[in-house]
């Protein structure tokens, strides 16, 4: 037993995880042995998560099973639909309206009386909260906006259905593909702050849902999946003050403020999904007919490069992807719950195969001995 | 960076704490230096909670105006006692209806606006969650069995308003009062699971509301808080054999099942808590003149002692008093939660005044270097 402190864990291993490889000096992320720029490039959202949870890709038949079973579990329960309304009209934090969906799901799914940790029943109820996040993001979004939910469409896939839920209309061909390719990227990555505050919670054997609750409000903390609505708020001011953005950034990091999308635990070099991304976000611009926002994030990595060494991360370039196809900035990290719950059914299912409680300690720096008094004699 | 894996980060210090003192070889618990005994004797939950966040006992006028600001905050918003009614009325997991108590309060809170770290914001807050909950759990009880909501009563401390809300009638003073210390003997207990889960999501600079529901969520499993359940699952099953509990335990150890209530991994010996609840179990049991659920107990813990050396946990006696007192087996776990509350969001204060990403590894095990095939050639 070390008396060492390790407050951040860093460097701690604590699993092991066949699910996915992050090589942080050569700026390499895989999925099952498979790189995340093959999948970007190739699979799809469904095709990932199939991917994921049974560690082979699917054959055509599998594949269209698996897809046509989510596609047809999407819709909400209605009850569940309700109180997603009601946050989304009292305007309250989108991620803990997932977080509401999650936990109540729990009591309208149909394995609910099947153990906790019954592999095949989880992976049918992965199945259903991956579909139906969504569902309920749309939902909350547009009832904030005043407007009636959107019934999913069946013949869409799972990417496309959630864009056309959100906004009412067929998405693009391009937006739909990028939009599939971001949830592609952002699926796993290891063992980050909201997979391992999933695998705390399933550690006690407390069920899927439970987990996953936990696991989005870990993620909603802005030094995790917050950073990229913290980037295109950055970006916003930059572009409000009619800046230069080298300028802008020279003058925060003379202030001691922090850049938002730069830097990663796990990263020395580029990160392999920033990478990806730019490029995505450079098309849409081209497709817009501005390449404003890629433009100054551009000016930006360079500056950042050159003068701190330091490169982006994921969220700097999923930022100005998801600006450019109109998506309300505060929705930026409900989606990357949407894409990342795949990563964490995944770990969680490794952690049931194999549990063991976790339960560090904490060092007692407290009082001592003290000696009780009457409320009377205070 | 050491490459030893740790799986159930056993004996890893990850904080300092100032907050609870477990002495595992001793036998003993401290809350701010003061012997959780002499707290279960004398002290309020209320004043256990101030003791908790405040670092100090209160004086008369600060308890005072304490308690009457948490009962003055006990009510829910319609809509989240609709979505819990709802909850009940579905027979859905307690566990999870407090998740969405938690999360959907989120979006009420009066101090929304204010930064996630803010630490009289989160007092405030972890005030109201902490009032909330009891009224959500009794209103999902009722719910289910059909029953309408009992509104609070100002006049009742905490304790015994929550008996009041359940039950419909005010509680007799040995049963308030033998809940009151259930509530002050569960409050904290360093970096159990859920704390520890708790600190995870809010280490990411998630929000209070956020980090509470993750905790609820690893109280649920059955090696943490479900325990209590389990137990008193377990007592039902003997007595309904009309088995002698010693050949009972003498053949599940056989059998190699887990006898529930035993065994705790920070004590080598007697869990201190499960002496005090054992004292009022006798006591609940004297009272109704009916002393066999606390005698099979005691049957089992000297068998347990005796033959395996080891002792019971604080559950093995919560469940013969929460039984006594006619609560629902189900819900023993969800009033852990009611009362570790307090501990998780002292916790979470600790964490916000210095924070650091809690992120460990995992080591990758998988496959490598995979060829990507089209769907067609799989």
């Amino acid at each position: 037993m070390s008396e060492e402190l390790q407050r951040g864990l860093e460097g701690v291993l604590v699993a092991e995880s066949t699910l996915s490889y992050i090589d942080g000096s050569e700026g390499q992320l895989v999925y099952r042995g498979y790189d995340i720029a093959d999948l970007a490039d190739h699979a799809s959202y469904e095709e990932t998560l199939y991917l994921l949870w049974n560690g082979e890709l699917p054959t055509e038949s599998e594949l269209s099973s698996f897809r046509d079973a989510m596609a047809a579990e999407r819709s909400l329960p209605a009850e569940v639909s309700q109180a997603v309304e009601t946050l989304g009209r009292q305007e309250g934090d989108p991620m803990a309206a997932l977080q509401t969906t999650v936990s109540m799901l729990s009591a309208y799914d149909e394995d609910r009386d099947a153990e906790p940790t019954d592999t095949a029943a989880n992976v049918a109820r992965g199945r259903r909260i991956t579909a139906k996040l969504p569902t309920a993001l749309a939902t909350f979004a547009r009832a904030r906006d005043g407007e009636e939910p959107v019934a999913p469409d069946e013949e869409l896939d799972h990417a496309a259905n959630f864009l056309y839920m959100l906004n009412g209309e067929r998405p693009d061909a391009v937006a739909a593909d990028v939009f599939d390719q971001a949830l592609v990227l952002h699926a796993d990555h290891g063992l980050n702050a909201s997979t391992f505050g999933g695998l705390v919670t399933a550690s006690t054997l407390a069920d899927l849902h439970a987990s996953v609750t936990g696991a989005i409000g870990a993620l909603s903390g802005s030094l995790h999946g917050g950073a990229n609505a913290d980037v295109m708020r950055m970006l916003e001011e930059i572009d409000a003050a009619d800046q230069d953005p080298v300028e802008w950034v020279e003058q925060a990091l003379e202030e001691e403020r922090r850049v938002a999308g730069f830097g990663h635990r796990v990263y020395d070099v580029k990160d392999p999904r920033a990478k990806i991304l730019g490029e995505r976000s450079e098309k849409l611009g081209e497709a817009a007919g501005d390449t404003r926002w890629y433009e100054m994030s551009r000016d930006i990595e360079s500056y950042m490069a050159d003068e701190k060494g330091i490169a982006p991360n994921v969220d700097f370039y999923s930022a100005t992807t998801y600006y450019q196809m109109g998506i309300p900035i505060d929705i930026y990290t409900p989606i990357f719950a949407l894409s990342r719950v795949g990563g964490w059914i995944a770990h969680v299912l490794e952690q049931y195969e194999d549990n063991r409680l976790i339960r560090p300690r904490a060092r007692y720096v407290g009082e001592t001995d003290r000696e009780w008094v009457p409320v009377s004699e205070r």
